[in-house]
């Protein structure tokens, strides 16, 4: 087990009617900007509910933040912020609407010239303005994690920041919200969650077992569970194991002590930059290539997910090594979701000289868990994956 | 699953050589009760690295805490914090030393009449003293939980409390520590830890299936790391294993939205208030008899855990379930702890109608996830394990 440190302070209401709640944890005297998305809020009961909770305090609205939150849609609110004199965030959304209000928390205290150098300078963010999030969407783990991922238009860029200060001070998860997700967005959570806790996980064998065996708990429970959320997403015990498998999935504590891969979301960024596809659809088209290519490091721990997730017991490593890639694309599709860029674009012949071509101009460190692949190896899992 | 709230901000600091760290997270200008037990940290080098690591701070000690943290001795450590205007205190040590850093984190700024108020008013204690911990015993979980249980030997009684304000600020956890633990604390530690698992998970089942994972992750991995911990403590991969589980399976995780049982601690603490018992021993003698005796409310879970844990498949769920029971008296007899009252002392023949007269005393709410066991039953589970 490698060295670690590690803390998360964001607190978790999770259950049934904990939006209530939010007044006994937003401190009174705040003026808060209220920020969701595209308005599924307003017809799912969670808007009335939030606004409702919040009825002692003096309350801003920001709507419209996208699917990967868009930069300049941001700036508009940071207007907002600094014109309203706002002092604490509120995200009513999934992981785009809470990314966003992540960058809000860095940019509304960032002295420097320009926002988006949080974006480009790589310095871990200590200090934001306080914010929390209820969830309505479980599939990033933005909720309890001190990441983010932002999207300019402009430039067809996706980049990641975070750091210590960037973890909501508190969240709240009802399960409830579930019944209202629309199965595409149902079918992205499970994926997303899913290849969350892959890149954590599959790497090399490094004696990390209880950290191998949490990460299998992950996974064995999306797997359990998604049938039946794709089934009946009303069914709030199976939304709860969904929400809570999410959260767990990346809010750093599977990650501890072990080396981490994430290759198939730099990767993946790139494909939802350049044709606009969903992010968790980009990571189920690369998943398994990515696992093909890099068989050779990566099968040991292959066979021990295929034995311990999907109980392949017969067999050389090798061959349950290969069956649990197999398994991993049969699950996706079994979400509904197509796994070869070709069902999502006809213009795919250059993407992956393209995404290349993109992380070598833009300063490449190598990715996977040994920092070794080279854009010519990312080329080559893109064109494994048309 | 049940609603629950959850937050943990302990911050940890794990791996060889984190000790040098102290002085990156103890705030400059601090003045220092350092706090440990018999002296074992004058052997094994840990007294040294935490002298040298604190060198830029004023540092008082007080050694000499006991196993089960007397009180009479924290009222003399609480002098010392008051006579000499202190500041902060650093527990060094194993879960007793960090429970009575607890009590006089609390006490250091309680107003009441007397600070035994804190153990017998069950009010959650929401301030204290800042401080943190170098585990040098991994077991109780205390590192990076806000319970506490202290001893009043005067009235031989053992009373647990805590609240928010509880959680060390932060905890060095150095595997390397396991290399000088006597055989006799090594089994403690791994049958404590494995029993706070138990406790929180040997209930009724409740649909939380990542919880139940989790749980099972961690009993999993102390039964497959117990006998290489035993055979050779300073194979530091398999200590930092044993170390990271015991942090795990008591620090508020897997209790999320789970019932708890927790009567064999109420129970356990009465065998080492009357004998002097190692507390990991009573635990291990009263274990399998109150799920022998509970059998019908547990069996569900009982079967479970013997498939998932022990690999038990064949037989009827309460064959199964059987099984699971025996198989845990077994893990505690392969640690080489006895697990009959009988192995402790000569005089148990009227030990459970005592413990069930010092129950009904003391008020009476009852035991177990159904808080449905009286004190006549606690009487025959006792009986049982003589």
């Amino acid at each position: 087990m490698n060295n670690f440190k590690y803390r998360n302070p964001t607190k978790i209401l999770f259950g049934k009617g904990q939006i209530e709640n939010l007044s006994t944890e937003i401190p009174a005297n705040s003026k808060i900007l209220m920020l969701y998305g595209g308005g599924s809020i307003m017809k799912n009961g969670i808007y009335d509910q939030v606004k409702k909770a919040l009825s002692g305090y003096e309350v801003v609205e920001f709507g419209g933040i996208p699917a990967n939150p868009e930069y300049s849609v941001l700036l508009k609110a940071l207007k907002v912020i600094k014109d309203e004199k706002i002092t604490y965030l509120l995200a009513v959304g999934g992981g785009s609407v809470i990314d966003g209000t992540k960058f809000l928390s860095a940019a509304a205290l960032y002295e420097g010239e320009t926002p988006w150098d949080l974006l480009t300078n790589k310095k871990p963010v200590t200090e934001g303005m306080p914010f929390a999030t209820v969830l309505t969407l479980p599939a990033t783990g933005s909720e309890m994690n001190s990441g983010s991922v932002i999207t300019r238009a402009e430039t067809k860029e996706k980049l990641a920041f975070g750091g210590p200060g960037m973890f909501p001070q508190f969240s709240v998860l009802d399960p409830e919200v579930v019944k209202s997700i629309p199965q595409r967005q149902l079918a992205n959570g499970i994926a997303d969650a899913f290849t969350h806790v892959m890149e954590q996980y599959m790497t090399y064998p490094i004696g990390a077992k209880l950290q191998d065996r949490f990460a299998e708990s992950i996974m064995q429970t999306l797997v359990e569970t998604a049938p039946e959320i794709m089934k009946d997403p009303s069914d709030y015990e199976a939304a709860s194991d969904f929400m809570w498998s999410c959260t767990m999935a990346l809010n750093g504590l599977i990650q501890q002590g072990v080396p981490g891969d994430w290759a198939v979301h730099s990767m993946g960024h790139e494909l939802t930059a350049l044709y606009g596809i969903d992010h968790a659809r980009t990571l189920a088209i690369l998943a398994g290539n990515h696992y093909r290519y890099n068989f050779e490091t990566k099968k040991e721990k292959l066979a021990q997910y295929a034995e311990r997730v999907w109980n392949i017991t017969e067999g050389t490593l090798e061959e349950k090594a290969h069956a649990g890639i197999d398994k991993t694309d049969e699950f996706f599709k079994s979400l509904g979701i197509d796994i070869k860029l070709s069902d999502y674009t006809k213009d795919y012949s250059e993407t992956g000289s393209t995404v290349a071509k993109r992380f070598t101009e833009r300063g490449w460190e190598g990715l996977g868990e040994h920092k070794s692949l080279k854009p010519s190896d990312a080329q080559k899992i893109i064109e494994m994956s048309y």
